[in-house]
């Protein structure tokens, strides 16, 4: 059992105030109301051998000011580009920008030399493929192409009351949205149902990428993969084609959404023989691929 | 009053019918389920003087087939390349793709040769700025730059009887959620409080960019802009940046979301003089800037 990843340090806040009016039958209120931050955040990768060193721009994304190095981590790994965070020889926060509130939002993240990927094909990763074009189909045909994970078979199990308990447990750890209510959450559960890690954010996709991220921070100088085969994914919104991407990427072989999934969603789970599950909701929900998976 | 826009034929179905199981208590059944279709969309534009057109691929984003000549107008527009559809010349599916299904995720717009756009700033549009870096105000600072709305007050005044209406008049009216539960939906009001036109999507920047372009396709031939400012753009879900820029680049003066908005978004739309409502449900919401409109 892999050890759980230290919280990492906020260096922004992942909530703001703004004073609000409350408008209702009873008439109007002044307040302060807890925002949920949205920030951009630049992903930069240097990378190549010493001496001749490249810098790329990878992504723009905006994001919930926290947990940065784990989302470039994540992001990295699910986009194909690293394989573990021992590709990686340091993340850090570009100081040469004007103003810190600037360095806080661009993250660079070193290459080893040894790393070699072909950043000319990303912009079209996981969309467009050269041999099919634009579709669906090529789309899933890409993340095969890309993804490293040894689709081996996972003897992971669940009940359908394991099932049932996940979005309370993942309910009472929802730190900014109880207070917000303006954020995705995503959360890895073990066999037990016990919850192993959770990260929320406003845009989805960086909520996952930061739960991905921060399970490979954790193995830092060690040989041995992250086990996402053994965990059970909770999204709290609905399942797009971009979060089963990630999930395939990582190996994880039960996704559960609270939301409904997408048609692409459902074609990714049934090629990468992931147990997609949707519309989780009290004691209920639907099965659309794997269901072998539940006891 | 402009015209209603026609609904577009869709070349593809908005849906697709999966087999699922529906587990609960009561044991498991087999079923077939509606799910919200999901497929990639290539928008490629073409430029330049006669005899020395150019191609540059644009976005690929994740969206519901379906008013795909709108989405990509609506895209252009918002991004800043366009100030509105008499700017275009042709919008048309790219036959050169090798499958049917591909042509029809290859929407390709053609620019009339007078239409200039420095495509090279196009990747750091609205999140980065050269002289301000990256962070919230830079993204302000971008939109601003790009935007070619006259900021002139509207009249548009408003009650919260009216306010309170709008979600049920769109949930009335969103065909596609009813059936699948997966799709966000923006609708635009006029004063009244009459739907005027809506629109539903996997994506909810994309659901806002095909109802904006098929404002702006249905004021084709003719020199008057659109008149967002005398309407009122409910959305399904919650209030990112990217939402709020879009409004910001249509002139909209108030936004209502159902869901909760983000820092950036009220930063947005004090910045734009935006009235925006965020949490309407049933008989109460919260106003974050703009409650002058408030009557």
């Amino acid at each position: 059992m892999p050890k759980k990843p230290e919280i990492c340090t906020m260096t922004k806040p992942a909530v703001s105030y703004s004073k609000i009016q409350k408008v209702s039958n009873a008439g109007v209120v002044e307040a302060n109301d807890l925002l949920a931050a949205e920030e951009p955040l630049e992903i930069r990768v240097g990378y190549g051998k010493a001496g001749d060193r490249q810098q790329k721009n990878i992504s723009v994304t905006m994001r919930t000011p926290g947990n940065d190095f784990e989302l470039a981590l994540g992001f990295l790994f699910t986009e194909g580009i690293i394989s573990d965070v021992n590709d990686i020889s340091e993340i850090r926060y570009c100081t040469d920008a004007n103003t810190i509130e600037n360095q806080e939002n661009i993250v660079r993240v070193e290459l080893k030399e040894s790393v070699l990927f072909d950043f000319k094909n990303l912009e079209r990763n996981f969309y467009t493929t050269s041999s099919c074009g634009v579709c669906g189909k090529a789309s899933i045909d890409a993340v095969k192409t890309v993804c490293r994970i040894d689709n081996a078979q996972t003897n992971l199990r669940v009940s359908k009351e394991l099932i049932y308990s996940l979005p309370d447990l993942l309910r009472k750890r929802q730190n900014v949205f109880e207070y917000t209510g303006g954020l995705h959450a995503c959360a890895l559960f073990d066999a037990e149902g016990n919850l192993f890690l959770s990260r929320e954010d406003v845009g989805r996709h960086n909520a996952l990428d930061k739960l991905i991220g921060a399970c490979l921070a954790s193995l830092q100088g060690q040989s041995e993969a992250f086990p996402f085969h053994n965990y059970i994914l909770l999204l709290s919104g609905r399942g797009s084609f971009e979060l089963l991407q990630k999930s395939a990427m990582a190996g994880i072989k039960i996704v559960a959404a609270i939301g409904a999934p997408s048609s692409l969603a459902v074609e990714t789970a049934k090629e990468f023989g992931i147990t997609l599950i949707g519309f989780l909701r009290g004691e209920s929900f639907n099965v659309y691929s794997g269901e072998e998976r539940l006891i």
